[in-house]
């Protein structure tokens, strides 16, 4: 269902702040874990910062594998997807526990969510601030939207397991 | 009417990535700009990573003065908000021109936008960054919230001047 989104476009999927899940593929296992410390960095290549804790299997998969999926999940798969950051992927196939379809990506060995309605494929940029700071620099690669979901209800973390589930999208204009 | 509001609980306010304006300070000039590329980098002292282009006057200003103030604006001054990213602080005072209020703020001389719900005064933490990615690394050093504000109306960019507005906010449990 989802298609080949524009590079160009990416910033639009995640400036908002929506809560994404990053999946990762290294030493045979796959992993995924989500999170809400993004932000946008550049547009096109866009460049995204990503803060993954360095005691994290994600981090660890990162960093041996330099590359990842972020996975943008909606409100019909907030438990699952609030359930894969309570467990770690050390000791826990995390796909299989939740029922999540891992699903093959196009640039990158990481697996795609098949159940968010966004992927976008990324390959480690900069590591460089990862010690000072759990920042990450990727590199979006491909991304695919299932442009079948015109409103998104994606989830905004506000702390504490309280959520901003998005509505609609409207058009505002700057006063003159 | 805006109450202090923890520091350790200024992740809250920024997580769900809401549009921001960054107040600042210097050479006897105040000015103001919306932005929706930030991550909050760590929890307390909170440190906060927001990318703002090397080419702004805002970024000549944080870097002249190291301070500013993160303001939250909600739907009911969004065309102001907006309009502020329309025009260059070097030849107009935003303030004067789309009727928004600077009021003292505590720890820095960056003003407080006082129409918006929350306000964060920021000191510039490392600007190391800055060349590179335009990241600006602040540090929270006081935060203020009008708390009868329960369900803040945040904005969202989604890029190209279509916004989420936030609705009510939910908790959600992981499934077990």
């Amino acid at each position: 269902m989802k298609k080949i989104f524009p590079l160009s476009k990416v910033h639009t999927l995640l400036e908002s702040g929506p809560v994404i899940m990053v999946s990762t593929r290294s030493g045979g296992r796959i992993n995924v874990m989500p999170m809400s410390w993004h932000t946008m960095l550049d547009f096109d290549p866009p460049l995204i910062g990503c803060v993954i804790s360095g005691d994290s299997r994600t981090a660890a998969m990162l960093k041996a594998s330099r590359e990842c999926v972020i996975c943008i999940p909606t409100r019909e798969i907030a438990d699952k997807a609030l359930a894969c950051g309570e467990v770690s992927g050390a000791d826990t196939d995390k796909f299989a526990r939740f029922g999540l379809t891992p699903v093959k990506a196009s640039a990158v060995k990481a697996p795609i969510v098949d159940e968010c309605y966004a992927a976008i494929e990324c390959r480690l940029a900069d590591a460089s601030m990862s010690g000072k700071y759990d920042l990450f620099v990727l590199k979006a690669v491909k991304a695919w939207v299932d442009s079948s979901k015109k409103f998104p209800k994606t989830l905004h973390h506000r702390g504490g397991g309280a959520f901003l589930v998005a509505g609609k999208t409207v058009k505002l204009s700057a006063v003159r």
